[in-house]
């Protein structure tokens, strides 16, 4: 049943005899399966195939008025699509936020955002809702647990609210893990079972995608990198310890210690930067870099070696077939992805790197909405009766 | 079908009628599936169960003449044991060897050891055998897989050789994995979904046990965790990096430390053990440490502080239920224990720390074999037609 509306969703329209051959399914219990999901509204008949020799067969595919909302919410953004049952996008909105608003005013906006689209004739009713939130989530009671840069959501009711607001299944995860089913779907690590999404932004995350599902850990913190300790003397952290993976390296470290570099004249590509504006980011650090600044060139090698060190460790331990490199710091590119790669290879076991790609995302922003849109189908195909 | 013989496994003989409830199976489901078991020898009547009230039900069990062989081959030992389908032993063979003799003789002996317990009527055929070896395996294909200490075992058909002298299906897996199993068939994670075990013995592995099953990665060298870097500036390893956990702390290296503080006078207890005999061991630093030697005290701290760094990015990144100690080094007791918890509680979330037991294992020397028979007897139970 799943495995036949996830065929549709994500292969399009097909010929039943294509679709039994491609599943494995008996010309029988096929059409029973496909009458169940006529009935159910899911699935609907798209006229004859092309003759493959006997009778033609009708072609089927995932009903079109399908419609499924994906939110992802990051520290700074609320991204929201509407796409259809073959998760193509219909309505997009894109913002800047602060999540530390709380959960009131930021799930109102999404309301405001999901009310325009219907406004404009996008849908009529939503059959399902994912949405991703930058923090631990318990998947099931679908609310976020302890996050910690998300004062005031701690285990506010995100399912239950908008579920009762949409009247349809909702999903609530965690942003990385979204971003790693949206790689999986769309994205470089297409049909790859055991990944991991490693996203580097603001702070640091892990999805952890095995045996073909996102493996979410006992309380639903799995993944949580950024705070595995890398230097026991280094700065402290958010959180309390010192020398966590995200005090040393993460966007908002990067930015304090470019800072720094331009403020003590020892990288001029830094201080004129900063003479231009009030900040500066990891946009700063890439753009300078790409100039040749020794000394952006330092800071990224030195963060890429901070993170390969512990990736190496992760790949000794989990022995995945991809990492997948996303965030908003791999915009610091092939110099970051080179030392990550150099330091994973030199440290893990041979049998283990043997052939374990180290890749960017190819879907960079996209990842969590595409993600959440993924969940949220799943979720409406597991309910059909 | 599994599930009715994992139950008669593991619960014993059991009515009809409770064997229903407890599974959930219908009464004519149940039937039929139970038909199929006794015709294919694997479930047998015993007797008429007490009355419940109504239709007194019929006792089923496992067959007594159910036989499976576990086979535990460690870096230094061979333990074979021959269980019925209660995985009750029925003999029990352990000897010193060398895994380095290579697979031959090794696996000859083994062959001696099972025609022995044949020869005394323990049994007269083998439904199964379970196999775990020191060093990584492809689990799908049986083998070996570059294992580092153990020379000319690589891709050496252990399966095949095995499956064609005993005429049943054989499973080969790695030693950790069937410690974890074993553990948690009749150890500490007794229904523990997802826990790691840690053997610290001559090197150090993990198991990984997630959703109910053994994580074994996309190689099978999953859980290597031995050659994660904790000291970069630390002692060279047996692969060729520094400072890999297992170089700084593992029987070996725990050895070589109590060496030198004997040598150096620095350390009376190990002083006056080394004047008695050859060499020094893990043991004499335990009963160093039990005798109130403080560099005794302070080596397991030590090393107890390393497992504990790389065991608290490990509970960051895959947020278990449990933690278990096993292998040779265990026991060094609650001095090791106790450093080891007490980095993991400080140096991980609380999210993931809030209700995480560290604890050492129960079976000890015995995780192994028992491992070995669970496998055994899966194997055996997944091909009654």
């Amino acid at each position: 049943m799943l495995s036949i509306l996830r065929a549709l969703r994500d292969d399009g329209a097909v010929s039943r005899a294509e679709l039994g051959d491609r599943l494995g399914l008996t010309r029988p219990r096929l059409t029973g399966e496909i009458e169940r999901l006529i009935r159910a509204g899911f699935v609907t008949e798209a006229g004859m195939a092309a003759s493959r020799g006997g009778r033609r067969s009708t072609l089927v595919e995932i009903h079109p008025r399908l419609r499924f909302a994906a939110v992802d919410l990051g520290a700074g953004s609320i991204d929201v699509e509407v796409v259809n049952g073959r998760l193509e996008t219909l309505a997009a909105y894109r913002e800047a936020t602060d999540i530390r608003q709380g959960p009131k005013p930021i799930l109102h906006r999404v309301g405001e955002l999901l009310a325009k689209a219907r406004a404009e004739g996008v849908y009529d009713r939503l059959d399902a809702v994912g949405i991703g939130v930058p923090g631990p989530v318990s998947f099931r009671d679908g609310v976020p647990v302890s996050p910690p840069i998300m004062p005031g959501w701690d285990r506010y009711p995100v399912r239950e609210l908008l579920a009762r607001e949409h009247g349809c299944p909702v999903v609530v995860d965690n942003d990385v893990n979204i971003m790693a089913i949206g790689e999986r779907h769309g994205g470089v690590a297409r049909s790859v079972d055991d990944f991991l999404f490693v996203k580097i932004g603001t702070g640091i995350g892990c999805g952890i995608h095995l045996s073909g599902g996102v493996y979410r850990g006992v309380d639903g913190c799995a993944g949580d990198i950024g705070h595995i300790q890398v230097d026991a003397g280094g700065p402290t952290c958010s959180c309390g310890n010192t020398g966590c993976l995200e005090a040393v390296f993460s966007g908002a470290a990067l930015a304090r210690d470019a800072l720094a570099a331009a403020r003590s004249g020892a990288s001029p590509a830094l201080a004129e930067r900063l003479g231009r504006s009030a900040g500066l980011t990891a946009r700063d650090v890439a753009d300078g870099a790409a100039e040749g600044d020794v000394v952006c060139i330092k800071l990224i090698r030195e963060g890429g070696r901070r993170v390969g060190g512990v990736l190496a460790a992760l790949v000794s331990f989990a022995n995945p077939s991809m990492i997948v490199i996303g965030g908003g710091l791999a915009q610091l590119g092939h110099v970051l992805l080179a030392e990550i790669r150099s330091v994973v290879y030199r440290r893990s076991l041979p049998l283990a790197t043997g052939n374990l790609p180290v890749v960017l995302s190819e879907l960079s922003g996209r990842a969590g909405v595409t993600g959440a849109a993924v969940l949220a189908s799943d979720a409406a195909f597991e309910q059909v009766p």
